[in-house]
């Protein structure tokens, strides 16, 4: 039996009156918007220029409301996309068959700071930063850090199981995560797990709804793992001439018996973009400089941190680096990372760009880099390179430049579908840390058989069967 | 739609002259046995005394041949029962409905350590010890350490999501795979994700084939993350004169900042029977001591882990700890880590005895061990408890010690389900490591309603539509 789950072809419930009475009896008059500017706000994330408005915004703020929300459209056969920050870079958040565009921006609560269970309780759209501070405040620490930090929401992360550059010592958000509050299209609330550090009881229903990118379920709370914050770390900003060496320089790393806290790669143009966009960070980078590498050691001993940096300046030796700079204060530090941290916004206010996030093992970094030059030199387009080096994680920047329309819009899936073919044979995959969402959708295929999709399509069915969870996104 | 997968009331094809001459023709004549010995020795686990075994039992090679037997077994609908190492506590490799016993005892290669990625590929049969010593060999480190990790395989720690002592500082088995490649029941080859670190890609199949306990697929090959093998440990034993006062320091050690590699709990009766099982392993205890805790840190700096030390010991202090026995050699390490080790086994060479594998968050411990004394004081049964404290997982061995046939019979399985209602009640679950199999099952309704246990009775449906793999395990 082939199983489909796309509902491109049948017609969804229309987002009448009725309905949209209901949703206001559901979560008060006050938080259903009908209107054009509303619809244009919750119409867009980050994704390229892409604008997919919601027919109607739906902000609920309680789990009760949207069970309520849940039910409504489920009975008038209407989609529902989860919207969180709108900071997504793979359009998992964009209502492209309309319907109702459920935000979950009232939804802000941190519920409960446990410290003696080193758990946090939060609702999903408390910002990740914001959640940091707090859990800082009490001397603990939520690692997964997406560079949108300042605007992105646990929700949104939990969806595309973001990472960040810490993921490399701490893993990604799916690590993370002990137990969520889900509600399934149908309304049902149910929870997926235990709030416990192990857990081998049925089915892992936590990690199958991580990354599900809002096509199962909506998450309306999440019990996250803390650990305790580290008391310091040591952060270096190292040059190479060439940026295969600086791929070839990262594993060396691992293998001298460090496991950084961060290790960050830059192509030249990354740090030359990102120095001219943020004007109050001066880094001297000298002409035949092709790449950096960022890289931080953490912990709470300075000896030691001390000693893991000999061994990784000791390891990268043997790969040429040039002149290291290291951050001698905390405002030194925060300078090197505001410079990593806003590379996507430098590169977009650049150029139109279309970001791929390849990914393979790490070893294979250099490989990826060298074959992305030459698929874009027999294509003619330029890219720029840099993402989260340490796990092999690779955010490839396609720029529009001077590219013509036809050039665009025809050429470019070929070298997408050349750069993600590779990206599959090295033993990697099409997204590490952004997700598939609307634009890596017609990828999937590089990535997975038939069987597989089949499996993954079948699954999409018995959390929703109607088909009205973000209807268009992940699955092919 | 009310969803069934229980194959009880509906016979299986039978195991007769056609499908064994098949199966001789898939795996070879020399590795089909139907012989009453060898249908004896892969007819137990380590779980109590149970004796479930296959009507044939299957020994393939390759991948190919898993295939080529899953096809068979599917077309003649007879139930196929992974078997690893059997050294499961839940009955999960138990052939309760007979069929075919698929042993992975010949698929033991390490087909490659991979030192540049820091990975590795692993047959199922590998034994874990062996994987252990194998990359620790190159300085890595595969770092989940069942207790019987002497015997037990890969594919059973997989299946049943094995933890182990480091867990509370590294992860469980699901934290350190990467990729699956599993055989469906219908014979399809698949892998479940990539060779990435990190993987936004679809939904997670790999971790929901983590801890399926062969209910879903046969696991035929994994990718697993290694990290750097730490260079150095320090180990401690601390008496407590009350249980409830250990388990209250196991949290303040991770409040004081400090991230132990192991913190173990252990009743006195624990050590004593165990000091008495192990007769090469001398440990003075003080008279009035109730419970030790084991306690770890590792790393690379010796400075580091001496300042983690002198924290442990300032956080525990406000719970009156008594002498505590520093283990200054590796022969001492050895030593105390082999007391912790062969609890499991003293208490079962002590008695016919019930195990279960309670987990809660860790700061819920003392609620967990008095409420465990106080329901067997009730049932008038005695508990023997230890376990991976800092992970909050207790295992409860319940000791059949002079209690009649009927009392063992009719009002443990009362009591049993008293204990769970009590570990969920405080946030936890049914296990933290030894998986559901079949002794679980009648409590799953303790940790699940049935919209959850419905969603997991179709996700099973979805990989296992005839109900073939592993029958009457893990959904009740």
């Amino acid at each position: 039996m082939q199983v489909t789950t796309d509902r491109d072809r049948t017609p969804f419930g229309r987002v009448d009156e009725a309905l949209l009475a209901a949703l206001r009896n559901a979560v008060g008059a006050d938080h259903v918007h009908a209107d054009a500017e509303r619809r244009s706000d919750y119409g867009h994330d980050e994704t390229e220029d892409l604008r997919h408005p919601p027919e109607v915004v739906v902000r609920p703020d309680t789990t009760e409301q949207i069970a309520r929300v849940m039910r409504i459209c489920h009975d008038h056969d209407v989609p529902v996309t989860p919207i969180g920050g709108r900071t997504g870079l793979s359009g998992g958040a964009l209502c492209i068959h309309g319907g109702v565009g459920l935000a979950l921006d009232r939804m802000t609560r941190i519920v409960e700071i446990d410290e003696r269970n080193l758990q946090v309780i939060v609702e999903p759209g408390v910002i990740t930063q914001v959640l940091q501070e707090a859990v800082a405040a009490k001397g603990l620490y939520y690692p997964p850090d997406p560079s949108s930090r300042g605007s992105c929401t646990i929700g949104g992360n939990l969806a595309e199981n973001a990472g960040g550059p810490r993921a490399v010592k701490y893993g990604v958000t799916r690590d993370f995560v002990l137990n969520l509050q889900v509600v399934l299209p149908d309304g049902s609330v149910i929870w997926t797990g235990a709030n416990t550090l192990k857990n081998s009881t049925g089915y892992d229903l936590t990690r199958l709804v991580v990354g599900s990118e809002g096509t199962l379920c909506v998450i309306t709370r999440a019990v996250l793992r803390l650990v305790p914050l580290p008391q310091g770390s040591r952060l270096m900003l190292v040059p190479f001439n060439s940026a295969t060496r600086a791929c070839e320089a990262v594993s060396a790393v691992f293998r001298a018996g460090v496991t950084p806290s961060a290790l960050e790669f830059m192509e030249r143009d990354a740090i030359d973009w990102t120095l001219r966009f943020v004007d109050d960070v001066r880094v001297e980078v000298a002409d035949a400089v092709a790449a950096h590498l960022l890289i931080e050691v953490d912990g709470n001993d300075p000896d030691a941190m001390m000693k893991d940096l000999e061994k990784v300046l000791q390891a990268i030796e043997t790969y040429d680096p040039g002149e290291i700079l290291f951050a001698e204060s905390s405002a030194e530090k925060e300078a090197l990372w505001k410079l990593r941290r806003r590379v996507a916004e430098a590169v977009k206010g650049n150029s139109i760009y279309k970001e791929e996030d390849t990914v393979v093992p790490r070893f294979e970094l250099p490989r990826l880099l060298e074959g992305v030059k030459s698929i874009g030199a027999k294509y003619g387009f330029q890219s720029v390179c840099y993402g989260h080096a340490g796990d092999g994680n690779l955010h490839v920047n396609i720029i529009r430049g001077e590219l013509d329309e036809r050039t665009w819009k025809e050429e470019l899936p070929k070298a997408i579908r050349e750069i993600f073919t590779l990206t599959v044979s090295l033993g990697g995959t099409l997204s590490g840390e952004h997700g598939i969402g609307l634009v890596q959708r017609p990828y999937m295929d590089i990535a997975f058989n038939e069987v597989q999709l089949d499996l993954m399509r079948r699954i999409k069915q018995v959390f929703d069967p109607r088909g009205i969870m973000n209807p268009g996104k992940l699955l092919p």
